[in-house]
């Protein structure tokens, strides 16, 4: 494996993440009378990690996420060397994952990205509940907090060994399943960017919300988790490149 | 690990227990055309547990209810020593849980705890489908003792290695499919505990229900499995902490 | 462990499976508005068997279901001289799930189990959508053969160790959600027993069916695996007791 | 294990990958108020892999897709000479699985195969969301490719053990919820071509799509994972037959 492979599979991984949890809410959440509703979407967000982290846990550690990737660095998981270099991988797999969505999303007469959401994320009058700012940025911060302390957990050296991808893909059904109606649920920087470039206005304006709770509360997931438990992990998937 | 790690993972699952689970039922479960209803939330809770149970198994043995701890109690798989501890961590974990849950929800004009009546648990006039108190007991302690005589057998030295976190959150998922109705679905007088506080009245007069029936179920199936199986276990998921 | 624990490993589990998959359909499927409909009732009793496979397996192997325990035996599997204890104790404890679920159904002033049904199965008139007796007859033999043989196959020596309860489990779910439109989906003459007894008359009178086809089917489906890949199985979960 | 055995389980799997996916489509996914929608759809399509791989896995591999043995021999997991007998197996049980379901059907009294769709898969017209041909063909291509990217990756040497039949199973099933409203899914020409047999007219005259692209985005998802990770892989279920 040459060095730049773990930044390929950042990027198709994260291609991945975006289009499949994006495009399950913009094709198939609302659909009439047997749409996959809220559940579906939340399910097929855990997925795009699960079936990933299966796939490229050996190669990158499957981060698809900056908050992942900061959060891990913050708990002493990740060199800090290699934080940017995966946080640009990503952001480009997921504007690539949106932009294949919108393709396919646009062969109905009718569509419209900005005026449907096209899965973007938002608080105040753009959350799909109306849940304020302050709801937002609390729900985002804690969530992506715990997501990051499950993270940490079910790839520590003393958890089963081959269920972490298992874990953490379900987590992130679990927080979909939470606060869809809150956010329509980042806690994922980059899976926000991918929709908002072709939302626009202000989806892009509401943006910044989507980089800061979840960056924060993934750093604050890293510290909880080693302070609860330092020891030092061996385990592959999750946490650590191969390389 | 100190010796207090494994109240503070208690704490901290039994927070995400309780805001998670109710968080999806009361964020939601009913949100309009989309909304997860009660597969959505009985999924939701099974998760809390699934992904704290991989997390935090080896650190606690992740019981994150007081019934659970007392069955493995009772069943030998615990000492009586760190039961009142741990039921201490579990229930102020769940009433950080509700708080945290609550400053979200009230992030919408019209919220109101106890008129939505905030995921507590109730029986009579207050179960979700008009159950009478005696359908409440026999669901809540014939629900419990089966969790018990599960989490027993998946962490039997027998069963296979690694899957009982798994077996153990799908089980809770499967006891909401059955019971949300009747009861809302407690178990776990901790997750009872957290809403109750918020939502006052009735739900507090009710409570006594949701920690003798769950405890009384939890203590017979651990008596139950044991009976059945008395071989002593060596797995550290779900029964045993590491220290 | 002594004798007779496998048969009260076999009653315990098989009330479990008739009392939470037909307790999911009877209390929460038609729920206004959130109910779990049949995705949750499917989901439901695929994990009465996944929980209880990771927990008793070791014991009884978890057969639940004279179809199993036939198809294992014809199958080469199971020795036939506990063919028939097994299927007392499966009866029996299936009985009980459904008393069980009587009491606690019966906890509303409105209940009538003859006629909600009381999640019995049926053919013609008595079948969910509709179905005439031969698709149900159909649909009972094919599906009951290929869980057969999907469980020979998962506990098979050279399938993945440790998995065969998750895939068995699933695989209950799968069925059902092929065929409760059809028959309410039995696959299982224990479980088809059960609620037959509360609801009499045309329960009993088709109760025939719900032996014969998946009798047969488990039959042929122990049959088919064992020609297509005859080596003998070291596993314990699914196929053989540990005694 | 004779050298037709694998054959013959590739035959099994294809029916059941068949029979059961589309029969959940066809028999419960709009059933009044209860129905399993396209999410129990997606659910019963992913499980039909996921219980066979477990089962056949160590037999034939467990490809039940004409597009993953294109794609596997592509990316130099499977010897060419043997992809056309698997995809003549994989057809065939694909027939046979829409002729079981037909008889089932085609028991009550108004079903009409051509009429209901039977779950043939469709572009523009016969898209079930009014999808152009253009999305079609991107969505099919790009999902297959990232089928087969997944399913390389997790049969990789360097994945966990065990745990590749599960990843496979449910990427299937996100793959359904992302796609059914555009194409009603196929990924998968074996499937596609089944129940074309029945509905005949349109279906067969936009068979071509379901074999082209699928074939296309296989062999593409091969290649782009054996450019990402190189090394070859040690394990048996989904890549390799044991003979």
């Amino acid at each position: 494996m040459e060095h730049s492979g773990k930044y390929a599979a950042e990027f198709i991984g994260t291609f991945w993440l975006t289009f499949g949890g994006c495009g399950a809410a913009v094709l198939s959440s609302a659909f009439p009378e047997v749409g996959i509703g809220l559940l579906g979407v939340s399910l097929a967000f855990g997925l795009t990690v699960l079936t990933m982290a299966y796939a490229i846990g050996h190669v990158s550690g499957c981060h698809l996420n900056p908050a992942v990737t900061v959060g891990l660095a913050v708990g002493g998981r990740f060199p800090m060397s290699d934080v940017l270099p995966y946080i640009i991988a990503q952001v480009l797999g997921a504007g690539l994952g949106a932009a294949v969505l919108y393709v396919i999303a646009s062969g109905v007469p009718d569509f419209d990205a900005a005026a449907s959401g096209f899965a973007a994320n938002g608080y105040g009058a753009h959350s799909p509940g109306g849940y304020s700012l302050m709801s937002a940025f609390v729900a985002e911060l804690v969530l992506t907090m715990m997501f990051l302390f499950i993270i940490m957990g079910t790839t520590h050296g003393q958890a089963p060994v081959g269920f972490a991808p298992l874990a953490i893909g379900l987590a992130l059904t679990l927080i979909h399943l939470i606060s869809i109606p809150v956010t329509n649920t980042s806690v994922n920087p980059a899976r926000s960017t991918g929709p908002a470039l072709f939302v626009g206005g202000w989806a892009l304006s509401q943006l910044w919300l989507f980089w800061l709770a979840p960056l924060m509360g993934g750093a604050l997931g890293g510290v909880l988790y080693r302070w609860l438990s330092p020891t030092p992990t061996g385990s592959v998937e999750g946490g650590v490149p191969s390389s």
